[in-house]
């Protein structure tokens, strides 16, 4: 794929999280790498999304040099690249601060596969990244948010669970390009949704019975999925 | 009517998912059945709603084989078959992940009739239909959860309850026409945010006076109906 | 005032119920009438909002007698005749099945004066008309519906709480015109969502204080009123 | 600046207000002052949103006395004056009844600094403005709610915490020019929403470590921000 195309993907995934609502004003960002030329496309920071055309995409090495772009990019920039670095099979990132999956950000609840909406896009719970210690806070910031997530996912798979919770602060989700990055993503906030829904009624949250999470997921992404025009 | 006819009225109702909210991305499949010829016609698989024409939809007899049609069709069809077969009177069948009634879906919570907005569409409780077993989700999910919801219906009249909310899973509605299927499934998911915000108060769900429910349900539907245009 | 604008603007307000989703399909109706005449336009039954022209508008006398047009008109015009009769001062009558005015229905709870939003419009607290009897359901639920109503403001001013929760089924709201009465209509389930919130975090509802609420609602509304333009 | 460009930058942040969905009906109000002239422009009282052009915007004085414009200013422009005197360096205030915001109004709940969204445009806890005594409502209402809201920012900084939730009422919030003020408006509403949601699930409200929140207030706002094109 030329960068150009990347970019072009990239520009729409960032336009239609601001036209879905999942990143209000300039809340949020999608990227996508280009795995052969180790270099991602990234929004750049605090532009309007519906302002946004394929030039203004920037483009990072992975430690986050610009190597094509006039506009400073992302703030989140150095996250996704932490990102990019740890997990090799990912192609997109997505960052949102999509009201759902935040509000369970924010009181610190990692999300269990509560029905097969869920298990249809994540294998399992949607873990909670940890507390960041003030020394991250002040010296690496948006390195350590990164550096949280790898640590979330030491024992899970993070193409079989493409999102997390960041403890305080928001979701991140990702995928095999840019474009399921933003699907994961909305899924997420959809699926949180109705966790809060659940919270709210005085339920607490229990994962459904495991064969039925598996065989679902199994039944979109596994190597004998059936789901979509093959 | 004419195939070519069904087929248009499937797709439309399938479009009508996709712009009402009730299936986000490609999650849910409207489906209507021609009961002369023996066959039903379907939403193809993991296919955009918005991009959706009348030829895309595949037209399948009750053993699921496929009639017209080059797409695959949606991997729900066995389920939509097994409710065909078991309620000789229905015309169409609707499955949406609305997020409302799959909310309660997930909470194993049945939805009694909590006022008249319920008893014009649903002549009683929208009843749960049960877990499955892990050798029926091994071998046979699809139609495993269209025989749960039949056994659901075992002494209900699934005309005058048009509507099942399956556990860990979603709803399914339908009604004698895919276009009253679709507008069953919507009132599903009113019905279900309403009996949500009664949950969320710290109420039970109590249904309604059973005279109360009964005259609202024959108003609409009886044989002496006195609503709308006759 | 002619006739003709009468259905005008009463098919201006219906079509406003439908585009404002506090009547999901044909859940809602809205009337106005005409003192002089001593006649009502209304809604016909069942027909969609979208597709209302000011021909469809059917005209009835107080006792639902049809004057003008060829639809049967709303089944639910008994209520709007009796809430014409009793109360003389009002000019226009809403229906809706709004859902979060319609939940406060079902769980049969009154709306106190929670904070100026309400009192803008309604100076007190909108009361839940009461359950009808088996006898009043089956022999004459429609023209029940509304003496219930009419009950629950024997020691209120309709002008100055223009609106009610019927307790079991959903809102009716009304107003010096139909304009107005939609207005009331949606600020009734405004206040209603807020009200659910307050619920769902575990708060009673209790009202501001009166002196408070009578200023807002006084200063909009009373003979000194200094709102908008005039 | 010129008037003119002031009484566009008004009305556009009004007619955001209504496209938003912040302020249903007329109930909000935006305005932006000119500290050279000594000159406020507001919203004429009562007009609709989308029918708002420049030429409808009043100009005051911070006496309230109209210099320029034909029509009643917003009922609200004396707590607009009370804010722009109190708080020099703000330039533009906006008024929503935004529900969420609005619902913790009612209730009479501060907002803490619950996550990262709230931190980037709030340093701190929204306070809650006190309840007006009999006297301050009968008498000079509008002012004192003014009165009440610079009470609550004596020991903190307006420009830090660029908004207030007013006990029984409605938020406002305010910036460095009448667009900031919106967006302001807008994210205390969405932080509401989110604190609504962990109310609902039963938690308290906590805020989050207090170098994280000054970390992202500083990135944003602080004098080496490293946020957006700079």
């Amino acid at each position: 794929m030329s960068l150009q195309k990347l970019k072009q993907d990239v520009c729409e995934a960032n336009r239609l999280l601001g036209s879905s609502g999942l990143a209000p004003l300039t809340w949020g960002n999608a990227s996508g790498i280009d795995r052969e030329r180790g270099v991602f496309a990234i929004k750049p920071s605090g532009v309007a999304y519906d302002a946004l055309e394929s030039d203004h995409i920037v483009v990072l090495d992975l430690d986050c040099n610009v190597v094509e772009g006039s506009l400073n990019p992302s703030s989140d920039s150095p996250t996704h690249a932490v990102l990019y670095k740890a997990f090799p099979d990912i192609g997109g990132v997505v960052h949102t601060h999509s009201k759902n999956a935040t509000a369970l950000c924010q009181m610190g609840v990692a999300l269990p596969c509560l029905g097969t909406t869920h298990a249809d896009s994540f294998a399992g719970t949607v873990p909670l990244a940890r507390v960041l210690t003030p020394d991250e806070v002040q010296n690496r910031y948006v390195e350590a948010t990164g550096d949280a997530i790898v640590e979330a996912f030491a024992e899970l798979d993070p193409l079989a669970i493409p999102g997390v919770l960041v403890h305080h602060h928001a979701p991140f989700a990702w995928g095999p390009d840019v474009q399921k990055a933003f699907e994961n993503a909305l899924v997420l906030d959809i699926c949180a949704e109705m966790a809060l829904a659940q919270l709210a009624a005085g339920r607490t949250l229990d994962p459904i019975p495991a064969h039925l999470s598996a065989f679902h997921w199994n039944r979109k992404h596994g190597s004998n999925a059936t789901y979509g025009q093959r």
